[in-house]
């Protein structure tokens, strides 16, 4: 359970009242606000605001006084084209800001993306919870043996099970550790919980304030809602897509179009396509690419 | 004036109908929203939309789950808490976006601050309306003779009138000739837009779309807004912190305290402060430092 | 000409004497070193300092002690695969930096490129040089008719040579007028700079320091060095091109291969293909593109 | 030891040959090349490259062709009055790439600093080393009883003995466990090394390439040098002080006096000292600010 009872009500209390703006509101997204989007065994993604909307992107495209183009139909035509052809300033002028609870060895792969704004909760300050990431058996995957930096099948029997024994029984110890080192009493002043934190493991969650524009939302997705991402930071990428697709309906649909679904051939494999369109058979031998490229290559043809 | 009618007939179109949103509202800042706030002669800064407000700040340096801390007190105490010891990440997690009207060579000064979002109106694409900023009288002063990058005494009489008629007439012609290069008609294709712009001086007008976080807006406040600051750009940074102001009550005056009012001392400041303090006399000769750091010193000590 | 003879003398001073270094250092580009390479009338591009080469891509991307691999070959089709991965950080850690002299209407749009650092020539402070971009005839083009952010036919005649006058003429009154009201004298105090520079139209030539690491410069030379984008800029992005390709020839390369010469096919395009190389004959009304897709499709397959 | 034979090898290897190159060069920093400067128990700092010196900040405040000013004191000069008036850009034209390795948990803190470059060693594609942070005993402190985020004594006798043996036992348990759980053979596949690595605690090791600008650095010294920064972070913050004296001695110098000495004071304080250097007694109680800003104000009365 991600939540408990009192965050619950915190939670329910901020949706129990709407007030009245003047700004650029979003039905689909508002009915999200605040909720926990549940995620891995303990983590989840919540919307805590956001700015704008499909209409504000062409709004900020035109530099108009009023709310952008005249019509619906303008508004997507104009998003497409502006995602088409890579004009990303557009798509700055929305913003979303979410409350993500993940594992620390996702929040590190996450912080790579650094045009965000993050606030994290401070072990330094405050104490952790008693809260790890356990793989699901659907999840325990071996390491690829093809890949270096992917998965390959499932764990098995009583391979999977001393993994997962393991992984249980060093958290729970490191953090019983933890808790001991920081507590304080007659006999014993407490560690530095500045320091104590350090005896934690990667898979304890953290949480934090995360704020991006959509232009860099998107580029966060096509990277980590990729099918090569590692499954953990994916599942978060998901989810925001649900969330994105509720917010800003015909940009989530040049982005799946135009990135998530999209392909960048170089300049050989333009080549190649030609002469194959042309008629001609093209081998690995006669394509002009290295192995690893010529097969990519396949791979796109197949692709969908 | 700064705005058209039909520009003014939007503006009113999209103040007459509020929605309900779940998200932190401001009353103070709704009550700007969309209306143009008047700069210079033609120029404006409008609010389009806003994320945020005081307590989001708390929230976010709390990573909370409900509103932030229990009591207003409470908010304000944080914030200036927060500001004191340069923790910026809260700050962060407030975003305002503006449309701003604005000459060139003011644009120029501004967009060297990075970090932030911007979208403008092309040139390239569309035509710029005949708008030159030309200064008011009581804004057109000599050049500084003490200070390279400043202004002196005010212009007066016949040198003022030259060189006002100067930036009239320039501006004018210029502006005919780009009018005349780009129409179009039998006996003329018309010089692409792109050309056609480079005949135009830097005290036209240009639009764009600004979004920044409150951190990054504050630093240009500061910056900007202060008495060194050139005036065309130091009016638009004092209408911005009037919106501030009316934004995030809280965080705008523990900005005012301890940025815009507050004053950085070097080390050898200190030591004479100390030394000043002990009672010792400490004079430019005895002090440590250059001739221009004890001025500014002094001035410091005078300051408010 | 750009350069002055003393400017040639400092550049010649600075050419005249070697350092040894434990740096990675590069030949290629150490030829360049602080020479003025000419672009449009009165512009240039010079190398002024550079921060590593291929090998120390592969260096960062191994997290290694010494060089990187072990081998040049080893170096190449590990510049490719991060590339074509979009593993940017590695190229991050190459940095160049450059002084150019360009139109400020240039330098309007270079500065939209925001991950860069830049220290400009300041009008506020010192006086702006004579010189001002005047196209040359074989640049002086037409509005596009089909493309409003482009340009068409070459003018000819009376209208090249009427615009022509403008721009020159236009230009030499501005700085006439600059001029004198900045002057002082017995009669006359000065307009201060900061004002005076508002006269000047935006084919006057401007100065910058620019640094920027390999990955953003990369990511600036495709949108600049691009068919589409303007002349004006695009002649700067590609005698840089050409510093790159001398300073690192593995990634100046793999970009051409995997950026400049590639294209990105939407989910739309990928289907289409598919079909295409099964067999199908796909037609504009079958394809499930828009009109305007469907004809940039077209242009891909014939691309090259 | 931070150094295999073989890594110290590769250094040596690197340090044995310089090239001429017609770049800036500083011997200062020159001699720290490619070395290890070791910091905590694993650790180390190494120099790898660099772009820049004292002089190059003047030659991008001017704008130059050649080396910038004519003489060394004009340099000092220039540079002191450009860190006095918060004129970042030109030093911003200066550049450091490092190798660090460091505890994961000082990595934590210190990517928050997002201007930078960063490329780390992969856990996801490879096998982390058994090297863990074991504080030594006069670094093992207590939790602060008046600071949340601080340290108060150290931890004395049996409860120290505890903390420590808990700290190696975990550590080495975890390391234990990850290197069974990712080991093949024909009993087992081996779990993939991006779930594995989840097992590992915060003060494993890890390392990274860190490439930024000298004002960005000297923001992250100002920071994680000063006194309340935790001690694990500031040693390392402390030997990039000792590099970067090396490197631009004047612009460390201003640094120091206008950066880590200096203090800022608020409006508030500013009007206490101008009543007391009038004479009059200023108390807490007729001062103007809360408790904790009060003893702020005499902590700086007291500085140095």
């Amino acid at each position: 359970m991600p939540l408990s009872q009192d965050q619950q009500d915190e939670i329910d209390a901020l949706r129990s009242q709407t007030t009245p703006t003047l700004r650029a509101t979003v039905p689909g997204i508002e009915e999200h606000l605040y909720k926990a989007m549940p995620v891995l065994d303990h983590g989840f993604v919540r919307v805590i605001d956001y700015m704008g909307d499909d209409a504000a992107i062409c709004q900020a495209a035109r530099v108009s006084y009023g709310r952008g183009t005249k019509s619906v139909q303008n508004d997507e035509g104009l998003i497409r084209y502006l995602m088409r052809h890579w004009h990303s300033t557009p798509f700055e002028m929305c913003e979303l800001k979410l409350h993500v609870k993940l594992p620390v060895f996702v929040a590190r792969q996450w912080i790579r993306h650094r045009t965000a704004n993050v606030n994290e909760y401070s072990a330094r300050y405050s104490i952790l919870d008693r809260e790890f990431y356990i793989p699901a058996p659907e999840n325990l995957n071996a390491q690829s043996a093809v890949n270096n930096q992917g998965r390959g099948d499932l764990l098995q029997g009583e391979e999977a099970a001393r993994v997962l024994e393991y992984l249980k029984a060093d958290s729970a110890r490191a953090y019983d550790h933890y808790s001991e080192m920081i507590s304080q009493d007659e006999d014993q002043q407490g560690l530095a919980r500045e320091l104590a934190r350090m005896n934690l493991p990667a898979n304890i969650y953290t949480q934090w304030y995360w704020k991006v524009d959509l232009h860099n939302l998107f580029h966060f997705l096509r990277l980590r809602a990729d099918a090569h991402a590692q499954y953990e930071i994916r599942v978060y990428a998901e989810a925001m897509c649900r969330l994105v697709a509720d917010w800003v309906p015909f940009a989530y649909k040049a982005f799946e179009d135009y990135r998530m679904g999209a392909v960048t051939m170089s300049a050989q494999m333009i080549d190649c396509l030609q002469r194959m369109l042309a008629g001609e058979e093209v081998t690995e031998e006669t394509c002009g690419m290295s192995k690893r490229e010529w097969r990519e290559f396949q791979d796109v043809l197949k692709k969908g």
